[in-house]
Order: C-alpha cells, then structure tokens, then sequence
C-alpha cells in the first residue's frame, strides 16, 4: 500500500463468492468459499461478499464460520427487507444479521418503474425499507451498504427519485451506496456523465460502481465512475457472474496500480509488491471451476506478453518496454515469443535462445529451422501452441536429435460388441531400443491411450524417466490444407513437477496424428531429463 | 443503413484477417478467408482486411484471386517502403500494390523512439517513407491508409512527431490516419483526450482507431475514440488477434447501431434489419477455429440473454427490458431461461414443430424428451449443434424411432509401418438387416473413414439412399463431466441434394464416439428419405 498522504483511497469490493456463483454452471463449495476469501484477503482486497446467507445452505453454511481475514472485511449479501413487516420482524433480514459478516450489502430498488411492477409497493415504501434496513444493520454494530439496483436505468426514467435512494440510504447510515448497473446496457460516456452529476450532491467517498459485462464496457465503466468519483468498485475475479459477467477485478487491479491517470491519483488496499499473486490467484478460480484458463486473458493470459510478428520480436529483444504496457513479471505473468508461420529469423533465434538451444554464428542453421517449419505448417502442422514440437524439429534441423529409440510398427485395435457394449482399445508397439528389438503391448479407454500405454510398458532404461509423466489435454482439429483434409492433434503433457509441454502430429490419420505427438512428448521429456541416447 | 443525412457516418473496418490471423493458434487456409470476407462483407462491414500479401503463402494465394465483395473493400496490410529506396524499387511495396485489393494500409512508426531504435532511421527519413508509401498507393488508383504504430505511446513521448506523421500521410492523399494502441495499454480516458486534442488540427474524417485489449478497455476505447472524434473503427470478429486481442467487432457494432448516444449520432454500412446475422458471423469464426464459443460473450453469448429463476424470471415475463439491456432477437440471439421447465418444455415444444413431430396433447411425451435430453446432456452430448441426434432422440423417446439394421459388432484397426509410414485403417461390421446377419468390411485412411465405408458397403436394400452421403466435418473436443474425461464427436453429412444434417457421439473412446455419430447420421438419411423400416 503506498503510504503517499497525498493519494485517494479506493475501495476493492470482490463478488465473486456471492454474484459470480449467481453463473450458470457455478456451485462452489463451503471449502472453495474459504478458499478463494482467504487468497482475496492476501491479495489485498478490501471486502470479500461472500455470499447471502438464508438464500442456500452453502451459504448458510458459509456464514456460520468466522474466517478471521487478516485485512478484508467479510460481507453477507441480502435484500432489505420486507414492505408491510419491520426489519426487527423479518427473518430473511434476521438471517444475513446473523451471519459472522462485518458488513451487510443489502440490495434495493431504485429504478421507480421496478418498485411499482416487481415489488408493487409505493415509492415511500420504498425509501422506508432502505432506512430502515440501514439502521437494523448500524444496531448490530456493523457496517452497511446498500446496492442500488438498475441505478443508471432508474436515474434516466427518475433521477429524482434514483438519488433519493442514495440520500435515505446515507441519511440513515450507510457507508456505502452503490451505483449497479444491473442489466449492464449502460455506456462509459453515460456512466461518466451521470456520477459526476451525483457527486454535486453525494460529495466525499460514499458512492460505489457495480458493473455488468454486456457490452464488454464493464471494466471500463468502472474507470468512468472512479473518474467521475466513486471511491468504491465492486467486481469479479476473472469477470465471472451472471449473463456475461462482472466488471473483472483481474483486469481492473493492474490498472489502477499501475497506470498513470489512476497509479498517480489513488491507492488501494493492495501492496504492489503484492500484485505478482495476480495470476496466481486468476488460475486458483479457473481450478476450482474446471475451467481452462482464457489464454487471451488481460494481464494474466498466457499470450498476454506472447509476441509473434516478426517485428516486434525483434524489437522486444532490444527493449520490452517497445511492444509491452507493463513489465509481465509485475502481474505474475511472463514473456513469450512464439513461433510461427510469419515467423521471421529473430522470433526463432529468440525462441531457440529460450529453449537453451545455441546456434551461434550459424546463420544458415536459423534458415534451415525457418524453412523446415515453414515447410511442415504448410502440411498442417501449428508451432506456436507446441513448443516441445518446435524444439524437437529445431534440433533435428540442426541434427542433435537424440535417437532414444525408433519406432519399427504399431497396430492398434478397437473392439465394440452388442453384448458388451464398453469399447475396448488395445495395441501393440514394435520398438528398437538401444539396438534391441521389443514388443510391448497397451490397453486403455480409447485407441491413443492404448498407444500410450503400450509404449511405456517397456522402454527399458528410458522407463524410469516416464512414470510422473501423464496426458493431461488432447485437442483434434481437422484442416483443408491444399492436398486434402488432414487431421492435427495437440497434446499437452505434464510431469510430477508441475512442468507442462505440448505437441503436436499430423496425418490423415487421426490415430497417427495422435501417435506422432504422443512420440514427441515422450521424446522431449527424455531430452529435458537429460538423457544419454547410447548405452555407455 | 439508415438515411438520416443528420447522421455522421461511421466506417467499419474489420483486421479478423490480418491481425486475427497474428493470434498464436490461428492458422486460416485460403478457403477459411474468403469465407469470412464473404460473410463480414454481408453483414456490410465497409473494409475488409484480408492479409499482408508476400508474408506468407497463404496471403500471397489469397490476394492473388479477386473476390467481388458487394460493400465492402479489399484492404491489402503491409509496411509502408524501406528506407534508402525508391517506392519503385521496394519488392515488398511491389507486392502489397499488386494484390488485388481496392485500398492499401501500410504501417508507420509513429513513435520518435521507435524510428530510432526499431528502424534506425531519422525522423525525417520515416517521414518521407510515409509520404512516398501513400503516393505510390495513389499512383496505382487504390485507396491508401497509414496505420500510426504506437501512436498514443508515440504522442505522449513527442506529440509534435506523431502529429506530423498523420499530416504527412493526409497531405500525400491518404483517405485516413489509423492511431494504433499497438501495446494496447492506453486507457479510455487519454484516448479521449489525446483524440480531441488531434481534431482542432485534422477535422472531419481522417482520423481511425485501432485498439487492443491488453486492459480489458479495447471496445471502450474505441468508443472513446468515437465521442474524441475518429469516423473509422478497427476491429475484429470476437476480438481475435495477438495477444489479448483487437476490439470486438462482435461487441461494438450492436452498441452503434442500437444504443443512445451513437444510433442517433452516426450511421454505419450495416442496415440494422442485417444485425440478426450477428451471432451467427461470431460463430462461424469459432468453427472455422474449432473453438468452443464464449458463452458469456456480450450480445451474442448464449448466455448474454440468460435468466435465472425467481424475480428476474417473472420480471422478464412481465416486461423484458426489466432485465435486458436490449432485444436479444435484434442480434440474433435468444432468451434463456435457466433452470426452468416451463421454458425447457417450450424449447423443445419449439424444436418438435420445427422438426415436423407432433406430440399433439400429450405432455408426459414433452417430460419423456426433456429427461433423455438432460441425461444425455449431463453425459456430455450437446444437441444444439446437432440438431439430427436431437430428432432421433426425440423419436426414440416416442417410440417412433424405425430400427432399419442392428449392429451387433464392429473392429476397427490402425497399422503403421517404418517401411510403410502410410498409415492403413480397416474396419469390419457385422449388421443385422431385416433379420440377415451381414458382416461388411472396409478401408479407409483413418478408423473412422474405414468404419463408413464398412458400413456403407453392404446395407442392402438401404445402400441406394446413402449413395450421395458424404461426411462434410468431424469435430472432436475433450470434455470434463462430473465422472471424468469424455470425447465428444460432432459429425456433419451432406447429400447431393445440398441438405446437410449434424449428428453426436460421446464416450471414453474417440473411434466409438464417432461411431455413434456416424451411425446416427446414416439413420438420419434413412428416416428423412422415408425409407419403410421392415420388409413389407
């Protein structure tokens, strides 16, 4: 946290745990719950909603365990309460009360049409529920904050009646009242606009954003409304939430640490030194959901500090700062230079210098790798998305390509029947290894997993090398390429370690492809343990 | 396109071709591009940027054909000449000026610091590069645009060059000044800035923008841009392109043709009756890249339109723009109600018509269909994109699916040789065909291609339908369901009639799902000929 006096602060409010599981396809568990709270108070952030207890048991369940987070405070998420019943008499309130929480957000209406057609009471009613909701929240010795639901929509039909919410709301206590956009339709030019009107009347840091992804302007609207001069943002880690998601806290944090305009003008919770957990933490959502991680992601992406023209490698090599807006390892991330069909000599000779391959002076060797790739992309093969491939092929160009073993013929079968209707595969594999000829034979689910296993059954002394080594993805695509449709297939493959490589074949023959790739994997892994090729 | 003469007019200029093509894993054939360029030129796209001809093959082959487009233009990318050279005598230059292309958009640093380091040349030297580039565009009767490289990081650093940079390239007759983002690190705010500040000095429309998405701010900044005063947009589809990506085009159009602020402003080449072709323009892009499509992409996500049960829900049904921020059908998009069977019944009472089954009044028919469907469903298969499986499900769970031939087992075997590197497949299927035992055999040069033929090469009485049947596209993904990986084929068949149908298969093993899919397709063409399933 910069400790310049001079700089505003601004509030991070993560919803991740409460909006982003409202997803389609999200149901984290207590444990995920923990777990993502506890990595977002590392991080720095300021609150953590974690959920609205009373709505599901997950949640309940949640909230019925303190956490002791070292900087964030837990929020519990509801309504206000109910028209018609005091909030001491409402045991939806009474639940979110009672949750170990150090503050409340509590939702409310402030678009007057909504009030009227989905919750059919009168406008007054209204603004009573929020105070007094408020004041409940205060009696417990917490903080609150209300969340104004459609504010920018409601502001456009009723503006007075929109900052009336916001006024009852602080008059009553709240320390935060925040501007949602909940179908997420409004512009930055609009969210601009209507936050510098509210902050003639709202001065000081009360007023917060909440914005929606529908327009892919939800980071941006965030900027908007810090600039026009709220002082709290509330967001998602990786933009997760309902439709097309939050504004993405990932993408939102670098920014305001970062660049000028907002690095100069303000300082969060987070300790800059702090911000190289930013993958780090990206990837800990993308775990728990299953999901693959967005290469293309902001800041975070594995391609987002990847360079590919020919170009601009050559001009990262003298100076990052030429084709890179901030230094990656700030953000947890790394460079990449990769390898391609546009490749010009100096993404290879960075790539090769990356792989701990040297050419030295050798211009011509660097012309037989460019010719040799060129040659194989044009038969289908993608370098850039298999490295391991890449180096391989660099190193047979140059020819210091091990020749652990070769591969003489290979068979393999699936097998269907009616009466046992789980298919099986199996395979055999003839091998010359260290001179020797073996056979070894697989089974497994499909036919390149029974490839996989035949050929590890017995690689005599390359065996040991191989038993951490796993498929963890397999991808098919098939091409027109000018002689026909051919198939690639690309294979990522991981270690005990945590090392992951990828490779990649080609053939009209999806099991060949396959098999190709499966052999480069097992290959390069050989060639990163180091090896010997020849019996001593 | 709307005639409002009050209304400015906005071109749209999309790089999927050229800067898309950049991504790492993005490798389009010939066929890919004229197919894109075809259909972003439908949707009234006004340039097109197909490639950089004389980079590589592939864009070499592209621009070496004329295409015809009916709107928009052909737009060849290159660097504007080398220094210490005529434009005459630049074998580069010579390339991009003989592509059959109608406009030209050549490259310029327009960072003082990059004229130094990158190129090594005086500012002066760069200068005449660009004014000589735009002449010799001129001289050739094509339309020519310079894009300004680093033109924000270039204006911050010595506005006076930048600026001078654009006024050599309008006073040699350039139609526009593109101001590049190239690092993509800018954010809304000083492009706004930066964009007014430019306009006292070049009014009208001269001016373009191209923004990447390194902040997660590329179509906000384009839309900053817009309110500064630029009257061209680059983008591309989905926002492919290096790194994070270009803006996506995908995201602002909708926001220019429908929201307050820039429909009533401006007027683009896209009639707003064409903007229903949206969704499908961003998910022929996904195909064509095997990518699963962004369910959370705005406007055009399946989920961009989609409501959970409770308030949402019976606020939508009541006025849907309580909750959306515009008409989903206006991009060609849908509604989505989540976790509701009233809205699943309807889906697939929808789905029923159009497929021709009639259910009449029964509804535990429709309850029959939805729970095979979410059982398969959770399986793994999809029947969205296969909309074939879909109808023999259907049937199946009527009771009215016809059984033409049983299969009772099948083997399929891949061998590959050293002294052979060919790989073969065969394949043996043993049928049932109106009560005769059958066993066909076939070749093919991949197990799949051999099961087919197999299976076509002796289906008796029903061999004469299934004559014009092809296989059009196989599509493979690995899937993660709740008991552990799965395959998931997707097959496309034609017949010579121009019918084409899709068809699901899904297992552990790669060669059995393919089966299923294949299988299903054959009976598919079966039942659409009407073929009588028993012998009379």
């Amino acid at each position: 946290m910069s400790e310049d006096k001079s700089l505003e602060r601004l509030y991070l409010f993560d919803t991740t745990l409460r909006d982003g599981q409202q997803t389609a396809g999200v149901d984290f568990s207590v444990d995920d719950k923990i777990t993502i709270a506890k990595t977002l108070d590392e991080l720095g952030l300021d609150y953590v909603e974690g959920g609205y207890p009373g709505a599901n048991p997950t949640d309940t369940n949640f909230f019925a365990t303190p956490l002791h987070l070292s900087h964030a405070k837990m929020t519990a998420f509801g309504m206000t309460k109910r028209a018609g019943r005091s909030a001491a008499n409402d045991p939806g309130l009474a639940q979110i009360l009672d949750a170990e929480a150090q503050a409340v957000c509590l939702v409310a209406k402030s678009w007057d049409y909504h009030v009227d057609v989905a919750l059919n009471i009168s406008l007054e009613e209204n603004l009573a529920c929020i105070s007094e909701s408020v004041k409940a929240i205060l009696e417990r010795d917490k903080e609150a904050m209300i969340d104004c639901e459609h504010f920018f929509d409601g502001y456009k039909a009723n503006p007075d009646y929109a900052m009336s919410c916001i006024e009852t709301a602080l008059e009553a206590g709240a320390r935060w009242a925040v501007l949602c956009d909940t179908n997420g339709g409004t512009l930055p030019g609009d969210v601009y606009d209507i936050v510098t009107a509210l902050m003639a009347r709202f001065p000081g840091d009360k007023l917060g954003i909440h914005a929606h992804n529908d327009t892919e302007n939800a980071v941006s609207n965030s900027l908007a409304a810090i600039d026009g001069g709220v002082r709290q943002v509330q967001g998602t880690l990786n933009g997760l939430g309902e439709r097309c998601g939050n504004a993405n806290m990932v993408s939102l944090i670098p920014s305001l640490l970062l660049k000028p305009g907002y690095a100069d003008k303000y300082k969060t919770g987070i300790d800059i030194a702090n911000l190289n957990k930013l993958k780090k933490t990206s990837l800990l959502l993308d775990d728990i959901l299953n999901r693959t991680p967005n290469r293309h992601a902001p800041y975070v992406g594995d391609n987002a500090f990847a360079h590919k023209g020919g170009i601009h490698v050559s001009a990262v090599m003298k100076d990052p700062s030429t084709y890179e807006h901030v230094d990656p390892e700030l953000v947890g991330n790394a460079r990449i230079i990769l390898v391609s069909d546009q490749a010009g000599r100096s993404n290879i000779l960075a790539r090769l210098e990356s792989a701990g391959i040297s050419v030295g002076e050798d211009n011509s060797a660097v012309e037989r790798i460019l010719s040799g790739i060129k040659h194989k992309e044009l038969e289908g093969y993608s370098f850039d998305s298999a490295g391991a491939s890449f180096e391989l092929l660099a190193h047979e160009m140059l020819g210091t390509l091990p020749t652990y073993f070769n591969v003489q013929n290979y068979e393999v079968k699936v097998v269907w029947d009616e009466a046992n209707p789980e298919p099986r595969a199996t395979a055999e594999v003839s091998l010359n290894i260290d001179g020797q000829s073996v056979t070894t034979t697989g089974e497994g689910n499909g036919p390149v997993n029974a490839l996989d296993m035949a050929i590890r059954s017995d690689l005599r002394r390359y065996a040991p090398y191989l038993t951490d080594m796993r498929l963890v993805d397999f991808k098919v695509r098939i091409l027109n390429t000018g002689t026909g449709a051919v198939t690639r297939v690309l294979i990522e493959s991981a270690d005990g370690e945590g090392h992951s490589w990828r490779t990649v074949g080609v053939s009209e023959n999806i099991v060949a492809a396959s098999f190709q790739a499966l052999h480069d994997s097992i290959v390069y892994k050989l060639l990163k343990e180091g090896v010997s090729p020849n019996p001593a």
